[in-house]
């Protein structure tokens, strides 16, 4: 294994270390409870959002806590759950007294011990709604899920949700608006090749030099099946098949498509790909609202890339839209 | 070779597709010129920045295209030069009338398709005025350079010189100005991995499993030696020495940071690197006023980061922080 790290153990803790260094206007963050806040957080009379699950994903959470998006982000290990104690300390900490959103990943330890922090939390006063994020696809229960798995939807429900809480939305509102986003998504990923958690030292699975694994987790998860590598435009033409399948979209209505990378592939493909899945869903008389391409929610290196489609509303758009300030997505701030 | 492809003949092409598909009301392709405009471009009175290169360093140089950055660029085939015609066609078409200054990295064929399009340019009566980068230390030749090569510094050329041509700068201030960005600069960096062309379908040197090449060039142009992998604190440390020894920065100067992921190097070891960066100076007593994490001046899909450190004044700060609407960095609008 080569990487840039000192010892394999210390990852996370010395990588929190250095994205506070590198926002120290932007960020706080607690090194000893293991979360990540806005640095004007709590904001009195504001709903907070809170997420979090394993590390790994970068800039998924952490990457996109600040004004507009998330409160607070809590790191587990490489492609662990974060414990029940270091979420209710940070939803504890950004509570403003208008209660807090946990955004939750549909993986089962991530759903258990988000669940006991709510209630925790609940013990203690706070009103906690939890959106179950579960966009992918591919498969209907997977390794370490019952149910489908969260993963590039979660990036539309923090940012639309995110946005709905920071122009005043209540607990509900914001809550209801990150589950419609969740519904209205669907995601399907490929992996070239497996990432390499620093703990194991080597890839987290084996995959012959022809072969793609299709429908992929991100964590490495199995998907539907093994095939040879295909040209791009079928790569991306069997995707949206298989997410239009599941969540259809209708003539005319209008799109948010996320193309994202997994972490070891150029961006030069992406954008490649983005071209073919325009292309495809001009075809479908599908209109694409607003899209985004580049490494979002990722696997450590793995080679491999995920589309999300999202069925949006107005209303979406221009919650989308709003001023958002984070370190792994920012505009209008 | 496994990646997101067609045909390998086309993927620049297609990825431009992709791009213009992608930022529709920001950018104007040309597919045919092969050159990335603004779309607003061009502007009258506005002191215009063109730039380009070998494809295959996404975002550089077309992720940088829009308000407070370039108005054009021209990519190349992967690690291969523009052509004149290309860039007198990009110069051309954004040409304002108040001038057009050419950002061009070191490398010779850059130079000198560059200087052959600015003379073409200069017959057509248009003034242009060349910035050269060459701020990576850690050769003096190299396999397509003569003199250092140009690497990371580019984006702080382009950003800072960007805004100066944003706010009404005049040519010689705009180019003197990103001149004096890139003497004040200085890039080191190592690869773990080579990454692999689409055209050569594999990697484009061999490294052994331990080893890694200290002084890489954005093409895998080889460095000072190879070495057994270290912490990356100490890696971290070295290349400060080397960046130090070339450029001083004395006990009270402010400095921007780049901490610049190759391609295939997880965000999470970047924010780890910057962590012991933060440390090393902060032991020096250099400033850091502003930093960058992430992967922004790559070579496809290698394993590998960059520190680039830039010894900067009020004035560059200044013009750092102004607003910029780029595909690849964005803030303030």
């Amino acid at each position: 294994m080569k990487k840039f790290i000192n010892d394999p153990a210390d990852v996370v803790a010395e990588a929190l270390a250095g994205l506070a260094a590198a926002h120290p206007d932007d960020l706080r963050v607690d090194v000893s409870e293991q979360y990540i806040a806005r640095a004007d957080a709590p904001r009195g009379g504001k709903v907070a959002l809170v997420s979090g699950g394993g590390s790994g994903h970068e800039p998924l959470h952490g990457g996109f806590v600040g004004t507009g998006m998330l409160d607070a982000a809590c790191p587990g290990e490489v492609f662990t759950s974060p414990v029940p104690d270091q979420i209710l300390a940070a939803t504890k900490a950004v509570d403003g007294g208008a209660g807090v959103v946990h955004v939750v990943k549909n993986y089962t330890g991530d759903v258990m011990n988000f669940q006991l922090a709510a209630e925790l939390a609940a013990d203690e006063g706070i009103a906690v709604e939890t959106v179950l994020v579960d966009d992918d696809v591919a498969v209907e229960n997977s390794t370490w899920t019952a149910g489908r798995r969260g993963t590039g939807a979660t990036l539309l429900v923090e940012k639309i949700a995110g946005a709905r809480a920071e122009e005043g939305g209540k607990l509900a509102e914001v809550a209801a608006i990150g589950r419609e986003v969740n519904t209205a998504s669907a995601s399907f990923a490929y992996a070239l090749t497996a990432g390499t958690t620093p703990a194991a030292g080597r890839p987290g699975f084996d995959l012959p030099e022809d072969e793609i694994e299709v429908g992929v987790g991100i964590h490495g998860e199995p998907g539907r099946r093994r095939e040879k590598l295909r040209p791009a435009r079928e790569l991306v033409r069997s995707a949206l098949d298989a997410i239009l399948e599941a969540k259809p979209v209708n003539d005319g209505d209008q799109v948010i498509v996320l193309v994202n990378g997994l972490g070891g592939t150029p961006l030069l493909e992406l954008y490649l790909v983005y071209g073919e899945v325009a292309t495809v869903l001009a075809e479908r008389g599908v209109r694409v609202a607003r899209r985004l391409v580049g490494n979002y929610v990722t696997s450590l290196d793995m080679a491999g890339m995920s589309l999300t489609v999202t069925r949006v509303t107005d209303e979406m758009i221009r919650l989308w839209d709003a001023p958002v300030r984070t370190p792994g997505l920012r505009w209008g701030a």
